[in-house]
């Protein structure tokens, strides 16, 4: 029950973080064997509703990683219903008020923090969930997506909601509403600044700021840049590019 | 309907086979981008059934790839239902015996060269079967698995096995029967003989030899062998080896 | 057509109902039974999705058992895809507001009493939809959970509503709510208090008041109350519970 | 990637549209071999939920047919989802204010003309996803439902919003919403005079109009007045109804 | 319990049967609409594998309509599966020998007539399995497909196997074995004169004859000719060639 | 991957059994956290195939229970793909002769103690598969069920057979190949009296005697008897059983 990604935090580690798009519990468990400290199941992009979600807990579930969710939207009733299924953190796409940031948390805690229904049905041993009431407060990461220039202009008031353990930067979306293309693992001067700032701000409060790469290289650099919470491409990704360069050995 | 693994075949050129393991259309979907010649569901030893195989067929179907299958046993039933489901190609395990391979090439061929039952549900439009039926039994790849002891003792009468297109080496297998440890990508010499020997026998007959491979370099040597379809580690190694991979780069 | 839930309450009985949590229509039907008047799939807590409500419906189809569900949140696309799954009942979570109140009656009922959008699929036989619509509005139970602070204050404008055939208690929420600790079966005055209330005021309007229970003994004393519609534990708790119990058993 | 059903109504064609309802890829390919110009899954009223939408997609992704979604309700989370899926169309229920209209484009559009994430997982190759950037907002159609008097009441403002591609008439919803009862293929000459109405502003507009149909006889005259978009009975009747009829016949 | 099709047999009556292809409850549903006497789902040809086959019964079991499978193979484990899931009837393709007649007699009946094992999870109320058993053995409905020449020449040792209901023409494979295309609703005389012989012995021992048709009105014929159970196309035919036929309606 | 149950025996502990019959992963969680020493998914007489084995395995790996599985049948390759799968033992009905537990044997067993196929998929991690092949062997149980007068004559000659663990009593069919009523808690002394001579003649050799119970009390007796793997009603009796005993009391 203790969320060893908020651990880390604490500790001021990095959380190695994978991404899972295909709705398949045993793609999920090949993942969960490679080491990282978290695995976040992609609702919003990714191939994945809430029973392959569960599917791919029950894949992970036999090794030391945090299931954590990416949900397809700031909505209380699938918030609620991965949360219940086991998620350990939840990333919320597009928050980009401090009403929305406050929603957010409000379906991720249990009152008086907010206002979660109580049924953690996967997430506790039926006639046991008494503890995991005690701590689940606590120990879920709640996690907001920074992606529009709405967000960045309303950052402060939605780093204040109180109950908010960070953000996430989606670098496609971010450069999208700057006008920029849509692309990972970004150069361009105004992005790293705006990384900057997201990374003393969070800071200043105790958050962590979490970032989604391309490559584990890019990764890497934002690790020693600052952010807690580093993701790779995904398992599709892996398929797709291993099968692309497997082919093109073969073919010489 | 024709067949492009069959046509390469005939122009005598390798095909590049790719291996699925993972129960999911989209992740056959990422690999049918990869580029490969043909992909063959693994009912065998991959997290396959029936209706996986299915959803992996309809996951491929947009791109130019042959679909094949590797059945889980010389079993008449499950030969039946993949070549319905449209299938181009068997891949049969344990072929030890010629009556083996004979009931192997049944139960693929339509009367008078076998007796596979009348019903391409997906193989063919309802209504215009009958333009499948004209060409299945010469379409169709037939492929023996030649992995024991007892199936080189038996090599010339299982070749002799008219209808048989080619056989295919699982080189772990292969090495368990004669004593050795199983592995892929095998280097001893007494192994190197008898592929030698594979060869030369199916290339006397018209036939091809396939062989499964760990590494695209090591199914590179295989074509420069002489091996006419060749496959690397699939779908779900790719996961699990790139998983491992990024993390440690990711760890430093 | 007729719904015998609704026929119970013009009749004073209390519904007997069980809690469908496991995504599977052979253990619906299992339950199915088990001689329940309903049997509610949780699309909240329980491991449900749409598809797998669907296939709970399917499996208690044959016994007399009116099929309902515990919506996973007040939103109108879902209501209507059960609805049109042919639930004969829709418990709301959360209903706090008379707003929010009227929203879930605008999604259960056809014009002009709401807004329901036409296309019974599996509730009515295609082509024979006109017999469903005529009676639809009359059929369905429309029930909204009070199991919040702000309910209760808002109590008697929710249960104003036209078109609301009663309200259902989550003993959970509602102590949480409360600053207690979230259990059933509770036995706090003031929650007794609570039930009172409940059950007067729903009275006074030709409701009916339902309540969750985790025993069928002290859902027993919940009819003896008054309550009209009793759930006891669901099927994944008779799973959990039972097996602790068989095995402590033959343990000794 | 471009849109051969734009391409029809940039020419003035009729496309003519299939309706998926079962949520099964085969079912879907059989449909997908009719000769359609589109196909759409109905999450609304369908047996249909995100997974077998997918699925769906994956069944007809060989035949020259364009995937479309009428999604379940007028929600960013679901509408991005089926569009990263594939869908090069949305159709939406109940769009009933030019707000309500306005937030369909934007989830249906990237900035700068909308708020849609980017993530198109199935509808790029991962890596060559900036071809698909390029042209997906020109590309996907974005269709309103108008079903309501309110919508016929804002009908002006609806259509101008910005980005919309046509409009979509459901027959049973719009005839109960004016108080008559819920059918298809309708010739109250109120109604008809709506049609009226809905072609010419479209057409002012340079938009289309489109509407669904109980059978291709109505389908065609409808066509004849100037839909550009019909829809015929979907799989499901085309299942229940002709199992009737060849029941009829072989009991005389 | 008691099987309406063997009722309808002893009173002379032929039983109307539908096909089941699609592994979709749901669509299984629409079908059992239809007014059929029994449906059997095509495990050999049909999309079907078994969970797909329970689905389907759980989908038409609320409809007056027998179950019934016809397996993949003649094997006792998949035989022994459908029987425990509901089936009433079993119809197995390849039926060529007497030994393998009595193979699936011995499969579809408990001792002393056969060995199938004890255990008919869906067939039976768990604690009232004895009523099932009591009645089994007679209830269920067991045919061979009689469809190669070398089941005609074994025609009187296969139809002498005591336990043996009926048989079931295939006329596919049977022109295929007697070295004619394949297809249904066949009139070449020699083919006519096997239906007249098939009819005679089997009702010379007080078994039925069934046939496999492509449309209904030659199934009527085959009725009218002597055969008591009597197959139209199948559901994902209703689709298919619904759907072509509406669109070239549509299409003008 | 040492495996408990095998230690159990060998300390000459009795292991716990479960039973699961119901296909879904939550289901099996649940059975999971019961304190069973191994489950097993019994794919014969259980709504189970292969890939609800995979989740059900996958649903409880996060608890120390040991996973076997019930084949359908005596056929080498589910018997293959339930190994690879992860199942630390098989349990094989309607073992009646030498030569079929050594067809069991064989195809549990890599050679040269028989002749499994290599591809451990889900039971090792890829790449290090050699562990998992060094004790495999070893570690695997593999047990025959004893159910038929047949098998009671062969029984010497069965239990013979090299590398057979022990076999297990299936009571119902025991009973009715030896003419009585099936059931399971069985009294008549003749039964008991064969009891008796398993558990000599397995102890002679080494081996385990395992038996299928309806309820704990009666398991209890028969670890006291000696038996040494124990079963008891299955997860869909705890559901249907649980749910008329609560109704029950519920109505009083």
């Amino acid at each position: 029950m203790p969320n060893p990604v908020k651990d880390a935090w604490k500790q001021g580690r990095a959380v190695v973080n994978g991404w899972l798009s295909i709705p398949s519990a045993f793609s999920a468990e090949m993942m969960a064997k490679g080491g990282f400290d978290s695995l976040t199941v992609d609702m919003q992009h990714g191939v994945q509703d809430y029973l392959s979600t569960v599917a791919c807990f029950q894949g992970i579930q036999a090794q030391p990683v945090v299931p954590m969710v990416r949900v397809p939207w700031n909505e209380p009733g699938i918030i609620g219903k991965v949360l219940d299924a086991g998620a350990m953190g939840v990333i919320c796409p597009m928050v980009n008020t401090a009403a929305e940031a406050q929603a957010l948390v409000s379906a991720c805690r249990y009152p008086p923090h907010g206002a979660r229904s109580f049924g953690p049905i996967r997430a506790a041993i039926y006639g046991q969930a008494g503890s995991y009431f005690a701590t689940a407060n606590e120990d879920i990461a709640v996690i907001a997506m920074i992606e529009t220039k709405q967000a960045l202009d309303n950052l402060e008031a939605i780093l204040d909601v109180p109950g908010l353990d960070g953000i996430y930067v989606g670098p496609s979306d971010l450069g999208l509403s700057l006008g920029m293309v849509p692309k990972l693992d970004r150069d361009e001067p105004e992005i790293l600044a705006i990384y900057d700032r997201l990374l003393k701000e969070t800071a200043k409060r105790g958050q962590v700021a979490g970032i989604h790469n391309g490559t584990p290289e890019y990764a890497r650099k934002m690790v020693d840049m600052g952010f807690k919470l580093v993701t790779m491409a995904n398992d599709s990704a892996l398929v797709a590019m291993g099968a692309m360069r497997d082919v093109a050995i073969m073919r010489g």
